[in-house]
């Protein structure tokens, strides 16, 4: 239930340094997630329409080889945790078979309801679609 | 009636070239133009909640030097036209008295109105705040 | 001899007015010509490596309708001038067949060369390969 | 020996749902942890000429609460770790006494050397200019 979400990584990605400017793998695991959500459940522009959000609660990512212009990059993301209003979306990136950095983000499941972002329980339905057990087959 | 917005290059803004990535230039403007109307009319953040809105119709720029990380810069910003319904916005990249950029923006005075963007006329009063005379006084 | 570009707006690309934030049209102008200049001479991250660069002198955009998160467009490019040693590329921004901002980027072409840039004449032989006659056969 | 970095967001800083897309919570700790290693140091942009670096390992945040068009945000810093090649800098976002988000960047101190970035101990100057105990007092 991997997704690869593949990057080329371009000029305006870079710094002074001659390499990914780091805030760029956080875009890069929002595109991911943004990628797999879409896939699983429905495009998530209609899912933002219809009120749905996934708002961060919290995101990490190590870093073990800089990454340069023109590299061709995947991420890999999988959903590892789904909690009742809360899932997990571990994200890895790899070029040529290696892992130059992983991480995750932690992301609640709302809705908008008047005027405010409100937490929800993530239903059976969606919980099928991202490859867990629904709440009543784990009784 | 000039404003003079202050950025810092951050190293952030610069790519594997080492100087600024020009895309910038353009946000730069942007944010010196939220300043320019912040302070002539009121905070724009407020001028969005009332449904107003002010999107680009045309951007320009021109590079004479390149920017560095840490470089101190002026963004020197002035409303040269002010149409009925359409104003121009020109901003000047000035570091240590030398002029490294300048370029304008189009846009259109808009209202949200029925889900749609709507481009309305600018009223006297607006005009008055931006240093324009107002429609009653040109004739 | 045009260059399609293809992208998908990101979530990320989007302000809080609910469209693209128009800066992102210059940095996919500038994806686009990386992809153009790559494709039709060497790849860029090549070419900068021999010291070559190709800095912005000017860049221009006109908007005429905005773009929504995943939006797929298409970025039609090509080299529309090319003098001794400047060249110019024109952009046009496509959605589902309808022209939503077209603009275009001038450029110097640069060799680094102690320390500094410094601009040189165009080659005949990437002169035709922009599909622009040589110099010689221009006598 | 916290340092305090003000920020503006700017309405580029947001996205569509109005609110501050995430990775500029990064971009924001990186320009913090610059500012920071500027006072207390001396000018990152000098040190990086002088070939040293700080590259990334490792970065989390943890969200409380969004942040939007216009808000002004301290970003509260401080070096709370310091091992022999590697220190970790910790990152707290205030709006209005209010916490709104909160991280770490943990960066190796580099030279670069013979083309390459090597991780080199921390100086006892350094180590005294970050305020911790110089390896010789540490015995």
């Amino acid at each position: 239930m991997k997704n690869i979400h593949t990057i080329k990584v371009a000029f305006g990605d870079t710094d002074a340094a001659g390499i990914v400017f780091y805030p760029n793998f956080y875009r890069w695991m929002d595109q991911a997630n943004h990628e797999l959500l879409s896939k699983r459940i429905k495009p998530t522009s209609q899912l933002l329409k219809e009120g749905y959000g996934f708002p961060l609660l919290e995101t990490h990512c190590e870093f073990k080889s800089a990454l340069f212009f023109d590299d061709i990059v995947e991420v890999h993301s999988e959903v590892v945790e789904l909690k009742n209003k809360v899932f997990k979306v571990q994200h890895t990136f790899v070029r040529a078979e290696e892992t130059v950095a992983f991480g995750y983000e932690v992301r609640a499941w709302t809705v908008f309801q008047d005027g405010n972002l409100k937490a929800i329980p993530i239903s059976d339905e969606i919980r099928a679609k991202l490859g867990f057990p629904t709440e009543s087959t784990m009784k």
